[in-house]
């Protein structure tokens, strides 16, 4: 038996577009005598669908969607995965399923039971789980089907669930299992996906074919990295990482195994792909090709643009420079080289007079009162202003450059650099940012040497630096971890010898700030925990405030 | 026997005002001779504590609360909610739970069965739904303690749940049953509380104590009303609206009955009321006091003017006024009129000539191209710094003025109009605009009578209207309800008599906008459906755009 699987970049709601990328890889299939495909979960809807889900007519686009592939599966078998209504009366509307079509018909729907309810997913918000199990069977083999959390309760101290669909489904006696997952990237978990599936490998001592939606959803970036296991627990196959593939495999191949062939990539290198994607998949999907952002000349928005580049094309992105009178001469040098160095258009426009004229007009209401975070901001915000309106008259989405050490303690001016459509870097530290920077210019200076060297400074007040008002980034960086990574509070990380009052100034800045955080664009998401929809925290909230 | 119910406002992470305000609702309990005292959901930490339950240090500091409240436990019993551990190795790792304690203990711990996870709530991505039940004891009487959504799976044709509590905590034989709320407010669903309160009455023959939670926590509401029910249905008391209140009853009188007692409050009043303490507890929660707000001239931030002089006091409210040479004489006027009627500070600050400052530097980079929304949102934006320079010099809160039917449809200018840290009437449509306004103007002229009769417009363009480019609101807004709070699809809104092309128009400017929404201040919750934390939705959804 030949078995393939498709590892597709999905559109949210774009049902005809997944449609027809099904249909292709179904032709493919079909051409490589292929007796069975599987593709990933929800993929006639793209995942996450979130409240989409809750209106009737979305299912029921879902629904033709499954009625056309199921006329298309009689030489063939499909595994797909979609939302189908709960036909009790009783519990949430729908189940995330898989459904296995085969000569022209619906022949088992097998509900997801593990709904994912923590961090990005919400998946309790929508759906029922399980309550029966049971298996599809084509040309004399009996094929289990698994939705992505399915197979992931294996072996935790402290499992978040008190079943094990696995376990049930292996009372049926498959010869195969297969897992359609949509499980988003975050560098801290790369390996944990073929240990989850090694382990399901050596428990049934059966074969199993995982098959990973890959490209990104706004913030969410899938990594693809398909896997077929042999029953050995061996990874027979991985496929690439960060791309659509299809491939087909003989079934009786896998059982026998051969030894372990897995992709290696650095974390870094993994983070600038998924960055990439990222930036790719927000414009494509939103229909947009073109970017523009500003380049102070630092790190941040050096990075940025570079990301940008490799997503987007020299030819898409265009850079403001805006130099105000505290803006030191080797910053414009800096942004200049490297767009430059990019090839792409950029612009300098001096804030300086609009500054002024901002300061004169409100000058009696000012009371006189010195200068301080007010005339800071306000030359943040004549920059997005700027951005903004070449933005709005060309049609470049902004893209915004903040990192997360920034975003977590609010250095940043909201409606000022903190504007933009897409934090393209606001899940990485910076101290990530310039572990980014020294990868992309590993073969030959993109960034100016120069960018990395000086002191960052938001130059927004004469000899300004960071380190005027936040402590050393190595510092901070490892707080930030702590607390928002690991959710350790306050004493537990004092007690890994940080200064008590610095720790306790950082944790009260990251809570206090949640209010300009809430009004910031996506943050395209590669930790295990970023700002924006996997992290929901009060606003009035008292806590470490 | 004698029941204390508390009505209080609880402030998230906030466990040592939260405990005071506790200590002395049990010293006024003891003071009336009372035997029992109940608060609502999670008065320890405080309504919803969203992420912070993820913190280990965050309940540690709860179960602090709990045991100090144990402490004062032996003249009187006190029934308080509080998140606790699940000492299961399998499962989430919290409980959402009603604790009784008394003389100096825990004596019984009840966790939420039913956990509501859908439009604001998340209550699964933190508890464990119990799976055994029990009484509290006290003074020969036994309690049956429920908590919020525990009591509510009762008649409906499609329940989300597949159990009922009560049904197995009246095995026990309970005297009475308790439901410890945090039910927020919406204007839709006023009457159902009771509604659900007499079916449980009549159906377990049993009286109920009903206590809620008053106050606002960010977006949520909370409208109090709690409830004292007699065994056969009719309401005893209903504690106020929108205020703390602390409560003794002698529960042989509440067993015996009498004539209904039920508040009766107009739905706009309510919407009034909500919106009013909505602000002030934003402020007051935060620390801060004092507010700023551009005045237009129109209904939007005269509404809006008028909430926060409510919530305030004019001595805490500023506006500017800010017109550019599209602005009409009257929109100065009817502004200026309004601040005299609220007595509040304002200024008049032109922005002529700021927006000839971006557009002459621009002009090089526009080449040419007619005037459009980018020059527009240039005015909007000016006005956004404007407004932002006075609140980071002084300390004011931005205001942001958008109604639901400009916030739907996106109609307003991200980082302009759309600034502000808390949308204040962002849950009510334009038509509920006006009939708020009618009501605060019911008595006498505050909102000057021009600004009611003049057609809506933004002032961005010469003779600008709202019904340039947007339908009629009496019919944009009927549009918006049917798809945003009824989520019915594109076909059955064109079922019910409205233009097919009217309605793929005005559902595709509501997806498209998505992502203005996503960065706009929290919004004052007062419907089912408000747009935020209920209202989930993909950015680079393709689904009917």
């Amino acid at each position: 038996m030949k078995i393939t699987i498709a590892q597709l970049n999905y559109h949210i709601g774009n049902f005809d577009g997944n449609l027809q990328k099904m249909l292709s890889a179904i032709e493919e299939a079909i051409a490589h005598e292929s007796d069975l495909i599987c593709f990933s979960e929800l993929s006639t809807c793209g995942y996450p669908p979130r409240d989409f889900l809750e209106f009737n007519d979305f299912i029921r686009m879902s629904e033709e969607c499954v009625q056309i592939l199921a006329s298309y599966s009689n030489p063939i078998g499909i595994i797909v995965g979609a939302p189908i209504r709960n036909p009790n009366m009783q519990g949430k509307d729908l189940y995330n399923t898989a459904l296995f079509l085969y000569q022209g018909k619906i022949q088992w729907v097998q509900p997801k039971t593990l709904l994912p309810t923590y961090d990005v997913f919400d998946e309790n918000r929508y759906f029922e789980p399980a309550t029966e199990y049971g298996f599809a069977e084509i040309k004399g083999k009996r094929i289990a089907m698994t939705v992505c959390e399915d197979i992931w309760n294996t072996g935790s101290d402290n499992p978040l669930y008190t079943t094990n669909p696995v376990d049930y489904l292996k009372a049926y006696n498959p010869d195969v299992i297969f897992n359609l997952s949509a499980s988003p990237f975050s560098y801290n978990k790369s390996d944990e996906r073929i240990k989850v599936l090694k382990s399901n490998a050596l428990k049934y001592k059966l074969p199993i074919f995982y098959v990973n939606h890959c490209g990104a959803q706004t913030e969410l970036i899938f990594d693809g990295g398909s896997l077929v296991m042999s029953p050995d627990g061996r990874v027979y196959e991985e496929l690439p990482y960060f791309e659509e593939c299809i491939r087909t495999y003989v079934l009786g191949d896998v059982m026998g195994g051969r030894p372990e062939q897995v992709q290696s990539m650095a974390t870094i290198e993994k983070i600038y792909h998924a960055l990439t994607i990222g930036i790719r998949d927000y414009f494509r999907k939103l229909g947009l090709h073109k970017a523009i952002l500003g380049l102070s000349g630092g790190i941040d928005s050096a990075v940025t643009a570079v990301l940008a580049v490799r997503a987007l094309g020299p030819e898409n992105v265009r850079a403001l420079l805006m130099p105000s009178q505290f803006s030191s001469d080797h910053s414009v040098e800096d942004a200049r080289e490297l767009a430059e160095n990019l090839g792409i258009r950029y612009d300098i426009l001096p804030i300086k007079d609009l500054y002024y004229g901002f300061t004169g007009i409100l000058e009696p209401l000012f009371d006189g009162k010195p200068f301080d975070v007010a005339e800071e901001n306000i030359q943040s915000r004549i920059r997005g202003i700027l951005n903004m309106a070449i933005s709005n008259k060309f049609g470049n989405i902004l893209l915004n450059t903040s990192n997360k050490s920034e975003m977590a303690v609010g250095y940043g001016t909201l409606y000022g650099d903190l504007a933009g459509g897409l934090s393209v870097i606001g899940d990485i530290y910076k101290t990530q940012v310039y572990e980014l920077a020294e990868w992309i210019n590993k073969e030959k200076e993109i960034i100016p040497n120069h960018t990395f060297n000086k002191a960052p400074s938001a130059e927004l007040r004469p000899h300004q630096k960071d380190s005027d008002s936040l402590p050393d980034y190595n510092i901070l960086d490892q707080i930030l971890y702590c607390y928002i990574e690991e959710r350790k509070g306050p004493m537990e990380i004092i007690a890994l010898g940080f200064d008590e009052n610095l720790v306790r100034r950082v944790l009260r800045l990251v809570n206090m700030n949640e209010f300009k955080r809430y009004q910031t664009a996506p943050v395209l998401r590669v930790s295990e925990k970023a700002f924006g929809m996997g992290r929901r925290m009060p606003i009035v909230g008292k806590y470490l405030v």
